[in-house]
């Protein structure tokens, strides 16, 4: 893959949430990185409470680690 | 989306225990972005138990988060 | 929700135990409002075992922000 | 429930896992006061590999506080 | 059971995997203790891509103490 | 093993991110150390979106510790 990450620092802790999702999804891409199967799955884990609450989750740990890198934007 | 985070602060515990529910559904609404969708499927996720403890587990790795950001309101 | 959460403080770490099962408590209690609904759903998953050791890790994450904000009890 | 915490200091890096077990088993516990049913569930969920993944997990997250608190036994 | 467990200290970072490896199992372990059971579970679970990952989830979470525990072998 | 882990710093937040990749899959080799059976398992959870999110946890814990190891490449 090319460069997408070149710093976890951000101007704002909603900037920060962005790139936490950013890298949730970077997760699935580098494990499945067909753009067109990622794109079939979509319709269905999106409209299932429980697989977009494991989504969420994924972003809530990426999250930690990107406001720990910014030290909680203080 | 437009600005709806722009600090990990909070006057008290409580309300930063209510931010991080906040990020929780923030999460879920950026990988289904659609309000209709996710109003469908509220009834069925919040009548099922382990569907219920999946999103109190999200809101409590973000209550980390929020609870390190304001050095656990010492 | 009235005042349910002032401090993360407690005196000993089993009191700073049971503060975290508020908080995992209180995760399903702003997702599902409705009292009734919760004590409806009680008697299945407090019957299974997958279920009992969910919440058992969402206490468990809360332990560790609950014993943060404590230094531990040291 | 009497008495059953009063300190996260062990010894060994060994007690510390094993009363991260404890703090697992108590999430249970107090969840489900039974000492009847919780005895009945055992015998299922002790023969099943993704709940004992899951049981081993939930220590997990509590052996990372115990080892905190205990400075990793350095 | 017997010692098992004195230090948290390995020398390089692969053995510190290694320990949580350990760690893993012992969770298990503990709470199944028939090595003849959990002899049985294998096949299984180790032919199931989702019990695969929980199992490198609860090693990756064994991980992050074993880790800080060895200051990261900086 | 052969060694394939001798430090967790890295240049780089996104050679960071795929060491992280490479602990989650370690995890899953240790466990299942069937090249062959890993292939055969591939197509399925590659396809499903839960699985796939699954994986994107463990990668998230496992950035956790390599982006604390390398203080967050500040």
């Amino acid at each position: 893959m090319s460069d997408w990450l070149t710093s976890l620092k951000t101007e704002t802790p909603q900037e920060g949430f962005e790139l936490a999702i950013t890298l949730a999804r970077k997760g699935v891409e580098y494990t499945q990185p067909s753009a067109a199967i990622r794109k079939k799955l979509r319709p269905k884990y999106a409209r299932n409470a429980d697989s977009l609450t494991m989504v969420s989750q994924v972003i809530a740990i990426h999250y930690q680690t990107v406001a720990a890198a910014n030290n909680y934007w203080k």
